[in-house]
């Protein structure tokens, strides 16, 4: 069992006030800009210089009722989303609250009219059908509106041609954000670049798919309490999951944290991540005993072996697959407050005995990527 | 010629209180119950003795508004849309009542918003997109909104594997209410007894396809003025239309009804069915003279032979198919009050001239699928 | 260098009352109508004439209220959007006048509810990503419904046979306006000939694209501040595109109009539209030189050579595409009032470089698209 301790680093060092927030030059969406924040917004949208950024967080009040906010240096502005990284502790906070508050909308304010007017376009590339149908419920629990298409590969067929940058261009005339999954890495900063209106990121091939790593850390804070202090194991498919790696990417935000790696042998996770963990002075073990694993820990987070990965050797899929199961067993020696986890689909790895313990969050983690999306729409159309 | 002839039996048997209803141990989706009746609620959902049973209608008020309806033993509950069995003559009395108003609703009252805040998502596993816009603009003319996927086959693809029982979990948390169509049979009951929220099917394969057979009643109401007493012939592919077998079924529980089957040799109605009938005291007939039996019905239902059930016999495909066809000739011996129905789409079995005679009933009969829709999401949603 | 020079023969010649607006025999569809007018009103819908009509515009008051405009002659009635030649100068300016309403309304009003409680069905027979979601925008950004279809073929596969009119006569019980979009010639008009409320032609095969014509002329409009005495240059693909054949002829209907055609040889104009212009006293001529072309025009229409359309011979494409290329040179001799157009989308006959400079108005076009669907869905709706 290799290990690798370090106490944690600290984070929380930014954002202190608008100037130290504001390092980035940026472009603000928004029309309303108070006067005297207007030195530091510079255009970033057309800078080679924008790559090589962290945080794409835009400071800046959204409107008059909010300057006390600003000027306080607690208000932020979010343009896009586009990746897990551009998201520090403040910002998840921040965004956990409003998805907290969503809960309560959608469970107690049928017709809610917050998004009245505001069009949605979802421009999928390749199908996705979970992610679509979160996102669209989420802007209808809001009454916003949507403009469909799970084939917007035909707006640039072969024959046609047309690039992505003209197709945003085209589309950000019908609606006020795009929800865009797309089949090629980076696609989604490209349109981010283009357009005039939010885009979110619904998924970009290999690349990310940071609303879901969203929803993960925020099901852990509302599953556990709290994110300081916690272990997590990330357990199944840890080589080809961006999932697992962007929770590991975010759990590197917090204090003292402990993270535990059960994988089969083909499937580890990668030396990048492992690398920035130590670097960012995060604890981290690989085990090859779940049982022991899971009698630690406050999360068990499941994944599926994806079965495509594996090509023709279906010899090295089976051998993987059965490895390690979430059973009755497993279950036996989780602690009481502790969590199963799983960003779905499932195929067997949970076995379905575990489905009615109440410790089988995932159905539950699945539902909180409504709120995280109610969330980001909103902070995105109205702001904070 | 054969025939079996009985006199009607009696229907009506049940719901003469709420405790006679009530047979069937239930699990009451809503969440108010008054007092006086909570004792009668026990949970179906997970049990293996609920395919047995006849009716799944629900007793039970649905709020306190209708205390005094539910007293009165005539409020019933609607869980799930499942099957044509399992509704009796009442309940269907009391949807069609409730269809009757929706028209009212659709010619006088645009933007009503009944179902407003309400979300349907439409879980399409095999693409119907008569069906579907039926149910959506059902939805939408009662203000209601709608998630849609015509897709939902890759939520379960070969590489990911999910059952449908996550999926509909998952589907859940985005929607009130589940429309489902599916290629095999069973799996709108498997999909109801997964869903906190109520599902309607919209075709399960060789199965069921309840709401066709309900507006197909609903039509013979409003065209004929009642149910008991009528002549039915039902004409055309009666061994492989679900459409014919579920319109037999519900006629069975009117009085004093009398079904004509008029179909080529290789279609015929099956045995299960005329036996059924036979045994509940319904009259009928095979005939091979469809203006003989035209002549003397209330309903001439016609219906299309469907040839992807004949394979490569096309030479018996195009025997049936021009056997049987309603046209002027069949109308000028019909009565002035009767009616041709088609479940359509039609091919040629009815000859485009016969569309302007007011007996052509068969698009006000696709039209009357959207009130009976509206009813019936109206029922499940907000109650009676 | 081949040329055509007539002075402009005038238009403006119906209108004058409302007895010569109307003589084609036609069906209002609105229910109101003043009794002074009831005389003129004949059914043009099942009518063998019809066809060789030239316009299908309705004159008729929509409702009370306009009875002052309609007494004045100066209003109209829109059933049916099908084929840019029923549209002359007179209407396109009415409609012009609201799209240009339109614009207002989308960027100041929104939640705009002018439509609420309307319902349009997008009938696509084949996708066409661009145009849906232009015209669902449009009916959302008014507050209305859409239920939409983009295999619509499905309700007419193979085994099943239903006729475009029973598919019509379906559809029509289900929403309030069909807007079409289908892979044969003529389809818009019979679907338009069976449906009992408005349709929309967006684009039936080789036929018509009208809306698009419109959006055409109304960018023109918007961006020149005339349409009289305008010089137009039409380049690229002539022969097959049917953008740039619509546009020829719609600008046949304003004054003193100079059009020119650059394209390669193989796909030059056809006779009959330059026949046509000729007729209709409308200046052409065809050119080489784009350049020259270019420093003279108020509208340069550049258009995609369709790959499609050559088949095997890639060698022909290949010499046709790279032919007529509008850059920064082409730029650099245009007016500066002048404008570049393009029909989208687009692959390199616009060069990026084009983009920024503000002449380049085909992003605005494409916007205008909205306005102009807007105006339409109004008019179609709730008339003038």
């Amino acid at each position: 069992m290799s290990s690798c301790a370090f106490s944690a680093c600290t984070f929380h060092k930014t954002l202190k006030s608008h100037e130290s927030m504001c390092n980035k030059p940026s472009y603000l969406k928004k029309s309303f800009v108070p006067a005297d924040v207007s030195r530091v917004k510079m255009t970033w949208r057309n800078s080679m210089t924008w790559q090589q950024t962290g945080s794409r967080l835009q400071c800046g009040a959204l409107n008059g009722k909010n300057n006390l906010c600003f000027l306080k240096g607690n208000t932020f502005q979010l343009d896009d989303v586009i990746e897990a990284q551009q998201f520090d502790r403040e910002i998840l906070s921040a965004i956990f609250e409003v998805a907290h508050e969503m809960e309560t909308i959608e469970k107690t304010s049928r017709g809610n009219q917050l998004l009245k007017g505001y069009l949605m376009a979802t421009l999928f590339y390749e199908p996705s059908t979970r992610t679509r149908l979160s996102f669209e419920s989420a802007m209808k629990r809001l009454g916003g509106e949507v403009l469909t298409t799970e084939n917007a590969r035909e707006f640039s067929s072969a024959a046609k041609g047309e690039t992505l940058e003209d197709t945003i261009r085209t589309v950000e005339g019908y609606s006020d954000i795009i929800v865009m999954r797309h089949f090629e890495s980076g696609a989604a900063r490209r349109a981010a670049m283009t357009a005039n209106i939010p885009v979110i990121n619904a998924g970009d091939g290999p690349g990310e798919h940071p609303t879901q790593a969203l929803l993960d850390v925020y099901t852990i804070e509302r599953e556990i309490g709290k994110l300081d202090g916690i272990k997590v194991g990330l357990v199944g498919d840890l080589a080809n999951g961006r999932t697992v790696r962007s929770l590991a990417y975010l759990l590197s935000k917090f204090n003292d944290v402990k993270i535990y790696f059960v994988s089969p042998e083909v499937v580890k996770m990668k030396d990048d991540i492992k690398e920035y963990l130590t670097s960012k002075g995060i604890k981290w073990e690989e085990s090859v005993d779940l049982m022991e694993v899971a009698s630690k820990c406050d999360v068990v987070y499941q994944t599926r072996i994806q079965k495509e990965r594996f090509g023709e050797r279906i010899d090295l899929y089976n051998e993987a697959r059965g490895r390690y199961i979430v059973d009755r067993n497993v279950l036996s020696v989780m602690q009481k407050h502790a969590v199963v986890m799983h960003p779905l689909p499932r195929l067997d790895e949970i076995t379905v005995e575990v489905d009615e313990d109440p410790r089988a969050a995932y159905f539950r983690q699945a539902k909180n990527g409504l709120y995280i999306r109610m969330a980001l729409l909103k902070l995105l159309l109205v702001g904070w």
